[in-house]
């Protein structure tokens, strides 16, 4: 893994080896649950592009930085503009409290990155 | 407080006269929380009724049910249909797990309120 | 809903009535994130005892009385003694800290009922 | 347990039988937790009562309202003003954001029943 | 940014510079939230240096390393000792339970660091 | 600490000086906690290979990655097979949902190093 990539990358790689291994695993509800997390985000009764915004705000609130970086990856691929993630992370500010602002710190770097590479 | 009252109906009332009770507490931190609460989820750079399933989402995962309430209810008056709320509600499920599954059930139960009222 | 019943009996019959609408939504996805829930706690690598004091423990540090009663009925179900129970609920207690005892109380009364029922 | 009695009081009654009940499990870990967690409280390089608002904030943020209500009653009656205590309150609810608006409006409801019993 | 800083240092910088990047944002709601956060621990009712170990305390049983850092160094610059600060990070350890002994174990570390720096 | 060694090694050896400076601190209440919380996991009603199996679901459940790599370890040295490790996290991602996720990626890597290590 280079040392020339960033943070946002190096998670992208990562994640993905690291899932491979989780169901490698071969543990069939592992893989039930890995298929059904995917199949939640899919355009359904609500969009894609909002449900990628409740999974950001949940994550948000639940204080995962991994989890947070991977929704807002998808908010910006499912056609989120800057300002309404940045407007969804004010609810889960607001919601969740101060305990949370460190992962606004993480999210606007990310977010950055995220820009840099096109995305947003 | 009457007994014919429904669960969801005794609920609006005790909210109601215990935040009056919070906000006679005069501490002005506490005022300017509540004040910036309500602020959050007005029209933005999201609309309300996203951010009504934002505050929704971010209330199932936390496991909070008078939160729920208070939402499902914002979610109906903004225009969400029934089914795009339980399409939200899948989202928490999914990211906060089976520990969700009585808030689930309790929404439910509230949701079928929210439908005898004509809310939904 | 009989007013003679205990609050561990109420409990079944709600639960089993809320899970219906629930399943009655007839949300793809949370039908199936049900029925992998069923799944989770069958004989498999673990047995099926060891893996409702898994779920037994796992409910009592995300602090969630409705699970930690429908897990109690699981273990003196698949044959755990109430010692081994009450070791479980002390690990729980350790990891989780004194936020954990009001579920200790609540527990120990749900106990009570299922001896009384005869389950333990 | 009289129908006259308050929610308050009604909620030390339980708390004292159900602790009973556990310390009646006879599980030496369980008993050692909780002897523990009543030293801690106890004067030490803190005084106590500066330990309860300590406490009384944890268990807001943490948000289980049985803690807050026995928190409450400590924070009383070993000194704090409700002055103090609503502005330990204020943390809670800064640190843990609008999710712990709900304790926040059963902890005004216990200040009320303690100053009507003039503990406060 | 200097490789030879310690943790500490390098947390400060970070901090500081993604809060303003987040301020950056221009998001009238996430201002008003900074700003009101920053507000709370000033002298009120209760005294700031009281309501940096309110803060302490909510950080460690939230489980929060860059939040138990940051009041950690607040506790010591508004004049608490350390054993009285260990006094508080104890009362989490109870209310929290063994999940909080991870940041035990950071906050041991922070506090060598402000001693090293004269701040404790 | 040497760069050629693991992350599991240099958590173990980190683990081991800081708990050591924690004791350090010669507080009566937190040496107290640490020696209870050991004595947990020994022989008792239920034997150790199940409770070290508990205290990997609570772990899980609250996402700590340093206690579930601690109890990974002392699953594998208390004679659970990977099988039943990897069956113990899936009742651990059921309940708590997808974002346990990133943490079953960190285990599964965790297991990685304990099987080159012989251990598993």
């Amino acid at each position: 893994m280079s040392e020339d990539k960033n943070r946002l990358q190096r998670f992208r790689e990562n994640r993905s080896e690291q899932n491979e291994k989780v169901l490698g695993l071969d543990h069939l509800g592992i893989k039930r649950f890995f298929n059904m997390d995917s199949n939640t985000y899919r355009d359904g009764a609500l969009p894609k592009q909002t449900k990628e915004l409740l999974g950001l705000v949940a994550s948000a609130v639940l204080r995962c930085n991994d989890c947070i970086d991977y929704h807002l990856e998808q908010c910006a691929k499912t056609g989120s503009a800057k300002e309404e993630i940045v407007d969804a992370l004010n609810v889960a500010l607001i919601v969740g409290g101060s305990i949370v602002i460190p992962h606004m710190r993480h999210a606007v770097e990310t977010l950055e990155m995220l820009e840099e590479e096109g995305l947003l």
